[in-house]
């Protein structure tokens, strides 16, 4: 049986499965960020018509769904399975929505790790030829968030400049076995690393080192390393969180450079739109991949992309517990050109 | 490139992984049941000297894996792969597990339904040779989920017949591509069906109509019927979902007959432990998988399992906001003898 794995946390895969469609919804203040003319939807009123944040956050992974569907030609029940997650207890935002697609479901938590585990998940099913075409995907709302990590919107609750503002919206991302596309060539694994940051104001601060230790894991496992991708983004340190997995490569003697970004300092103007460190949100590394980074790939601007999910795997029962938070990073390779067509 | 599907929703497993290890760590309550005797550990105080319920429900992991471990001759640095999830809000029993534990770690939210979507990915995984070996595991605590889910225990809630009682406790099973075991050969993967129940003390029969669409789908796609397995479980839908299934298969005209029980109905004497309709949580199939049914198999007196897990993916949110209980159900076909060895 051949082992389709490098090092000790990357898969290789044989078959790379091709993006063949991607859909994005964005909120009324990420539709008003430097991205906003790049995503499929925006809306005027986040509520999106709906009773509750909770079921508007399922509105928009409706809609992003729908046009990651008609980018690839498919009808939902042409999925053969989706995978799905985002940060509400119990993952309602996915649940419901996965309710309504009617297609084979699996659940995933990986705080804003998630949408670069979905992708992960979904490109080993599909290499292995377990199933024929996939979408993986997931959501954020401020509002629904924002109420259940901190305070209900109404109390005007202050945030340290270190914290980011949970993005609201969407992306859907539409594998498949088949196809032509940007291919997804490698996933690495990440591990749970916590260095004891306990201030859940500084996400980036606590979720920087899982970052770092994921992406250190890719270069070894691969021989890759900068210079071998056009773009490397995390999704979603903020500025701080940035700076930080910056310098902890720099000490190792490497020089990241304008390759690398992060996916909560390319959602929003962070002074204009007074967001502090950026954004986050499991729907933030979303829509910077379905809004901009996979436009960009079938624009012909973007060849070689690794696409880094953060994660902080914390609660607020957790943090009240006085436990630190949880870090956790998936990345996985995106190219086209090379191992992918035209 | 070889398909592994039949039908709609079945994966054929071309490698179908072994099962090399399980261990079973049971709450007081769960140790005093009919199964006793079979699980690895049982506390004497459900805390396990712990501060919080939260870090309980960590440790029972802890104690879960290590015994699965050691029964697979493995160190916890020998897996690739953890795949965990629980019922906590931002699943922390397993974060905080998969932060001790120090290997690759992917989080996974499927309620009750989450040891069988752990057993499949993980199959999935190992069968394409993307892993080598692989951990997946749950857990849940009565005292946890109680005060999350209900009232806090001092409140003294009580609960109406059909409700079922929150396992305390965690199993685990070590996946491997190569070595001797039962096998995993089918998974069905499920779909999220919602009859409109919105009674959260009911949840077998919010659940049972997932349960009931998984099977008959597995059954379509495999051409296999009840006869062909040794044991049908599900797990929680306790003895009302039971019946529920039970009936829905009648009225097709499929007895399913003896070979078909509920997880939630054999994990307690609901009589004499007062668990009212059985018992439930992502720790209840795991410890009747890994106490009482992988030890049939290694004991030869039983060959052809269905795992089914069924989850009900509300939140306590989505119920005070009159939203109904979704189902979903994953089967997992765990064989010995015919594909397995020896």
């Amino acid at each position: 049986m051949r082992e389709n794995r490098i090092g000790r946390q990357t898969i290789v895969l044989p078959h790379p499965p091709a993006v063949i469609g991607w859909g994005s919804a964005a909120g009324r203040k990420e539709g008003r960020g430097p991205l906003g003319a790049a995503f499929d939807f925006t809306s005027a009123d986040d509520s999106l018509g709906k009773k509750t944040w909770e079921q508007a956050e399922t509105a928009f992974q409706e809609k992003a769904l729908a046009f990651a569907l008609g980018r690839a030609g498919l009808r939902g029940e042409d999925l053969d399975v989706l995978l799905a997650g985002d940060l509400l207890n119990q993952c309602i935002a996915s649940a419901f929505h996965a309710r309504q697609a009617g297609v084979p479901f699996l659940g995933l938590y990986g705080a804003c790790s998630t949408m670069a585990e979905s992708l992960a998940l979904a490109a080993c099913l599909l290499s292995g030829g377990f199933v024929r075409r996939a979408a993986a995907m997931t959501s954020s709302h401020f509002c629904s968030a924002e109420r259940q990590y901190r305070n209900p919107l109404e109390y005007g609750g202050q945030k340290p400049p270190t914290a980011q503002w949970t993005a609201t919206g969407s992306g859907a991302v539409i594998l498949a076995a088949e196809g032509t596309g940007p291919r997804i060539t490698h996933v690495t694994l990440g591990r749970v690393v916590d260095k004891g940051i306990t201030d859940v104001g500084n996400m980036g601060a606590a979720m920087a080192p899982g970052a770092y230790d994921t992406l250190r894991a890719h270069f070894a496992d691969t021989g890759r390393g900068p210079a071998d991708y056009d773009r490397i983004v995390t999704g979603d340190l903020g500025s701080l969180g940035q700076e930080i997995v910056t310098d902890f490569f720099r000490q190792d003697g490497v020089d990241l450079g304008e390759v690398y970004q992060d996916c909560g300092v390319l959602l929003f103007d962070a002074k204009a739109q007074d967001v502090h460190a950026g954004g986050s949100g499991c729907g933030c590394s979303a829509l910077v991949l379905t809004g901009l980074l996979l436009n960009e790939m079938a624009a012909g601007k973007l060849d070689r992309l690794l696409f880094c999910g953060t994660g902080a795997l914390h609660s607020p029962t957790s943090a009240m517990q006085g436990e630190s938070v949880p870090g956790i990073c998936h990345a996985v390779a995106i190219e086209y050109g090379k191992e992918g067509t035209p």
